[in-house]
């Protein structure tokens, strides 16, 4: 397998291929490469360009297309698609796909579409799916998949699997249901292949299978698969009947979208933004957070003006405020971010005073190594032994401080329900520039006096 | 499903059981419970009871819940099991997870366990696997797979698949390769229920089929099969010639401790560290990057000291010099943090001058916009306008030349073959305080005079 490059010389030939209405040339181009490589070619191309593409190639690729291509790049062809050609489009594709494009398309026009999809049942199962929440497992979950009931034979079941599984890309298990339509478990293929054919399923049936509820959040659905290892995942609704499954493809793009997540919020950026937004979507992103900086940074001023008299005698003290704060910021990110990754895998231990006693070594042991340090340094640049002294038990105080801070944050804010890793960012190195530097001078002002 | 939930009050009950010996009962209560939930509870056991409860259950379970446990957890079981026990275990794994834990053992008892393994194709090809790196598509994948020779019949095709998959807990796809072992296609389970018996493989295979090969890099590995919904992806040598396979469930693995990585490199933590590691190895993976921060805080102390004749006279320059820190760090965090994301997701497109463009009129927006906020805060507090206008102005060129050091390091770093993630923390941080420090105070006395 050579893998795909994207290259600009790729997409110039095929613009002009375009521009000159080569038909035959672009299908015999595109024809063996993979949607997901035609999704990044066409994220390339113009509006006009993308549509004549999308419309010149089969429906049963384009259809994958459209499920990779950029938010806006999708929006654009989707506009200049009439609602019978939508409907071909969302016709080649899973529901849970195509619930995902009809829920980004305007209003108006969905009743249209929906009613244009020949596949009856594929349209209504769609339906169903858009009453979910798009951030639940209903919202996630695919109407694709085998299920027999657990009074068939094996024989009626084979046959009636052959039928279902036209329709499903990846048969992972074999779903049983009761009459009311409940899982009670599933079915290996293996089994099935290997039982006299007059066998009642209810027989021969696993009557062990994980399953999620329809509300679940897709995180708790993510660490159910990934903690199981499982490939796909069925759904129930509230009172036990089976009603969609959630398979391994969707969840890995869970995960990594909650990793972006979490990364851009302790990084101080909201929204879910990409590199390639405009700069007014990025500053919409940043500029909170930047305030909020600007606040933590005026308020520091603003104690340090109140300790203005010391300036004339100790004017070192003001130079080393910047270390205080960048200290502070630092163990304050350390200490959460390690808590936050703690919550969200699961494997944070012990009681609540524990951890903070914990924390508190930790930050008094770095805070004493690097004071030392601090020590050496000061006291070598300006020779007032007392000075560096106060900055030096003043910075192991501000560590320490920094590190309750920065564990008991997340903690609290898991507690009350709210995403822990909105601590790890600007927030803890905002506040902990703020007390830090109030601590700092007023130890300082303690063991040096004014 | 009720989903498992661990509780003091189980692990408690377990230990009672286990300190008067009831086996029975742990046997019972045990059953049931998924491996990955027996892992969780005997990480919370000492390392008698864990060993004792790994002695008494099955091997067929009790081998799996050893992939599942905490690493210094598995070694203390480990160092209590005789070579023989520990083959027995080996025996129920895939190869895969065999290698792992093999990888893990002390020299001088690997041969001794791989002697003791009784499937002797299992121990050679555990024996294969290990001379992979850890880090590549060799090193992940597992030998557990379903091929057939394109020269068969389906007939000897479906007799030789059965044999195979009793090995193989999941059959993703049947690999076709040609007398060499060369990988040629992939089979669909489908086509070889519907094919005439006497088919020739060739005749029916589909010859396109994604592989990577044994050196590609786990991360490449991951981006191919979330780009392409793969749930299995077979491993090729450098001649082509099919060695294993890589499935879903290890990519997720991958793809989590890739996110954890890079978000603890951003907060500053290295080495992979969790919340409930000991003090001394937080503390080395914690104090590097707070002594780098410290450097950086001296370094602005030093420039200060340079800038002293001005504190007389423009003592409020002094006051603002952690909010100038604050936001060069800020800033710089922000710019590296989405390239980064735009590198690890390869949709940066355009060029490094576009891009630096591009950030240098965000930064400026966003600067001219806090600038004007912290311009009419200095003039009411200190009354002072043009100290007011000094101020401000340094602040936009120091967000300015933050958000282009933040921009044009990981993209240098990235080019140079460092992972840039290494450029979102603390580097980004201290090396924006030192420059932020020293552009402000030069800007500022060239405004101000002395």
């Amino acid at each position: 397998m050579t893998p795909f490059k994207l290259t600009e010389e790729l997409v110039a030939h095929i613009e002009q291929l375009i521009e000159n209405r080569q038909d035959g040339e672009l299908h015999t181009l595109l024809e063996d490469v993979h949607y997901a490589d035609v999704a990044e070619i066409i994220n390339e191309l113009d509006e006009d360009q993308a549509t004549y593409l999308i419309k010149l190639l089969d429906s049963d690729k384009t259809s994958d297309v459209l499920t990779e291509l950029d938010d806006d790049i999708r929006e654009a062809i989707l506009n200049n698609l009439s609602a019978k050609e939508i409907a071909g489009e969302l016709e080649a594709l899973d529901t849970d796909d195509a619930a995902d494009i009809i829920a980004e398309l305007p209003n108006e026009i969905v009743q249209q579409v929906i009613s244009e999809i020949e596949d009856r049942e594929h349209a209504r199962d769609i339906v169903d799916l858009l009453r979910y929440d798009e951030n639940s497992a209903g919202g996630l979950m695919a109407k694709e998949l085998v299920k027999v009931n657990e009074n068939w034979t094996v024989l009626t079941c084979v046959k009636e699997m052959r039928a279902q599984a036209e329709n499903v890309t990846r048969v992972h298990s074999i779903y049983v249901v009761d009459d009311e339509g409940k899982l009670k478990g599933r079915l290996s293929l293996k089994d099935l292949l290997t039982t006299a054919t007059t066998t009642h399923i209810k027989d021969v049936y696993i009557p062990k299978v994980d399953s999620v509820g329809v509300n679940e959040k897709p995180e708790e659905v993510a660490k159910i698969m990934s903690k199981y290892d499982l490939e796909a995942i069925p759904v129930v609704d509230e009172i036990g009947r089976l009603v969609g499954r959630i398979t391994i493809d969707d969840i890995v793009d869970v995960i990594k979208e909650e990793a972006d997540r979490d990364y851009q919020m302790a990084a101080g950026i909201s929204q879910g933004v990409e590199a390639d937004d405009s700069i007014w979507v990025l500053t919409r992103a940043r500029l909170p957070w930047l305030f909020l900086g600007l606040v933590g940074g005026v308020g520091a001023a603003a104690i340090m003006g109140g300790f203005e008299e010391m300036i004339s005698r100790h004017a070192i003290l003001f130079f080393f405020t910047p270390l205080i704060a960048a200290m502070a910021g630092n163990v304050g990110v350390q200490s959460s971010a390690i808590i936050v990754q703690g919550l969200a895998n699961d494997d944070l231990k012990g009681s609540v005073g524990q951890r903070l006693v914990k924390e508190m070594l930790l930050a008094a042991l770095n805070g004493l190594i690097l004071a030392l340090v601090l020590l050496f340094f000061t006291w070598l640049w300006k020779g007032s032994f007392p000075t560096a002294i106060a900055i030096s038990i003043s910075l192991i105080a501000v560590i320490v401080v920094a590190g309750i801070i920065g564990t008991f944050t997340p903690i609290f804010l898991h507690k009350r329900g709210i995403d822990p890793a909105i601590a790890t960012g600007p927030f803890i190195t905002t506040s902990n520039d703020i007390f830090g530097i109030l601590i700092y001078f007023t130890i300082a002002k303690l063991i040096l006096g004014i």
